[in-house]
């Protein structure tokens, strides 16, 4: 999408033709920067320390993470090594051991002379498939969303954590639907969660439609349920990291607070999410395992001063125990459907499973 | 409650008796400062800037307010204005006008020169019933919360916001239950919620836990929906800044998401608060009004940085625009029980008239 008229990606290969290139999104919004990675290790540390996140993203990176594996050694067992490492970075997003799967397939059979040309090419093939992948859940989810617009104000849109652009490499899955209206014309206007504690919402999801031209308002977590009671909200859209077999949506830390009020106010909530995503060998979302990160996270919050020096500050008493559970699992029966690259289906294994043929 | 040992209170009268002192809680956690209310603007700007909040201590500070009124005028004139002034500070809790009535009540009939010793006589009477109503508060939910402990841990309590003494003049609402059991020998343990945006939990709530040594962690406001999910919870439990004559409860923003989840997850939720905050003027919670704040609460953030100096960063983009909505409305339905100074109710006009004689 656009930052201030002009498109970028989140990740791309490097002008060297060696290495890969991806916007830093520990910086924004406070600054747009480019790291570049430029072997294995710097493919986790960016996934492990969330210079890259999103589950698309994450799916992506792993998938440049074996190229550049792969152009460093390789060796089977640093084919075996490297896809260890990447799925190790982060628990909870199917879309990293998929990408990996994914790569292990195509190079494993391959002499190791041809496996880094090979990685490259799939790597490629991963970005550029999500993006379609993503741009059709635009068209799909575009057409579910319209369809809750009231004649009397722009569509209002609740959505939680960042599943824009910014969370895949183009377009973004809950977003992608919201640009895609935006783009076409319909007045939609975005209620942005603020997501603690990274604050994805403030720091990412209000960056890049502010950067697109999209409507928004910025709300702290707390704020959906009333909004949703008082009938300012016509439909919740979120990502999400993992959906099991039976349509269950593990998603961002929150994310089931907001269906629960989504399903007592009857607004509509939709999932919005690539194949990548569903995981079809876990029958049901309390299997999924759940990140705990440091809570670090939750104690401390980084700024602008007002010099615009960045600075990080303590804000609990220095001595408050905090836990930091990354992901929540949203039950199927709250999930109002599921939109995905090939159309929008129930949220349950029958649904899954007409679009894609399969069930776990 | 102690703070390390040593007794406080929340708002007292000054050794030069004419003055009142207040903790300013807008230095928690980073100070423990107190201020002088020296005049009815003292007071008003007490309320309004949140240096005293928490809908006892707002209805408390108020009769205190009424009382340096009529210490510098004790007009009829005056007397109409300080309690307008009062009532304008803050729009939720009705407890701000419940102790402006009391004290027009008693004030009203009395010769002027009468008026400043009566206001102070009946601001401290105020104090001492909130102190003695915080503490039946206490005796009441503890043998609630305490039926749910289970035997293999220590009671898992969540709560939202702070409705601790900080919220009172002592004890609190929520919290005294919380403290009852902690001093009596039952192992109990806190969820503390950070409540954004002001951060009630953070700042105010984990330090008073901490300052009188009650085991607690701190989570985003995200994580209740998730650790109720996965059986972490034994009991909720919240404060009020209005309690419809239906049982509807008026709380923090977020209070609402909180019960949806405990309702989904089987977790009892209660809400704990004195007469004082109980509207049987208003039929339903639809009807009490939700004060909107100033946006800048949600965009910026204060903490201390390394070298222990407070600072406020912005945290999100320039551009960002926010929307503060301070209260949301439990409906009746999702909560378990009310607890009062006078026992436990149901959350309906029933269970209201059952202890109060009284409905809308």
């Amino acid at each position: 999408m656009n930052v201030d008229g002009v498109p970028w990606r989140t990740i791309w290969p490097a002008a060297n033709g060696r290495d890969v290139e991806v916007i830093d999104q520990t910086l924004l919004p406070h600054a747009l920067k480019v790291q570049t990675l430029r072997g294995l290790d710097d493919a986790v540390r960016a996934i492990a320390t969330m210079i890259v996140r999103g589950a698309p993203l994450i799916g992506a990176t792993a998938g440049w993470g074996m190229a550049l594996a792969m152009q460093d050694d390789p060796s089977d067992a640093h084919l075996i090594a490297a896809g260890a490492a990447l799925v190790a970075a982060r628990p909870t997003a199917v879309n990293l051991a998929w990408a990996v799967a994914r790569q292990t397939a195509v190079l494993a059979p391959l002499p190791p002379s041809e496996r880094a040309a090979a990685a490259r090419a799939e790597a490629a093939a991963i970005v550029e498939e999500d993006v379609a992948w993503c741009a059709a859940i635009g068209r799909h989810g575009a057409a579910a969303l319209k369809a809750h617009a009231r004649a009397d104000r722009p569509l209002q849109i609740l959505t939680h954590c960042n599943a824009g652009w910014l969370a895949a490499v183009d377009h973004g899955t809950a977003l992608s639907p919201v640009y895609a209206l935006h783009d076409a014309g319909v007045p939609v206007h975005v209620w942005v969660d603020e997501t603690r504690p990274r604050n994805q919402g403030a720091s990412l999801t209000a960056w890049e439609l502010a950067r697109h031209g999209v409507p928004h308002t910025l709300i702290a977590d707390n704020v959906g349920g009333h909004l949703m009671r008082i009938g300012r909200i016509d439909a919740c859209i979120v990502g999400s990291d993992r959906v099991a077999a039976n349509g269950d949506v593990c998603n961002k830390i929150g994310t089931y607070l907001k269906a629960l009020a989504a399903a007592d106010c009857g607004v509509p909530f939709y999932a919005a999410l690539p194949a990548s995503t569903i995981d079809f060998d876990l029958a049901s979302g309390d299997l999924i395992p759940i990140e705990e990160r440091d809570a670090g996270e939750l104690l401390t919050m980084t700024g602008r001063d007002g010099e615009g020096v960045v600075r990080t500050v303590a804000i609990a008493p220095h001595d408050t125990p905090g836990a930091n559970f990354a992901f929540d699992v949203t039950p199927a029966r709250l999930v109002t459907a599921i939109i995905t690259e090939r159309g929008v289906c129930a949220a349950s294994a029958a649904g899954l499973a007409g679009l894609y043929g399969r069930t776990a």
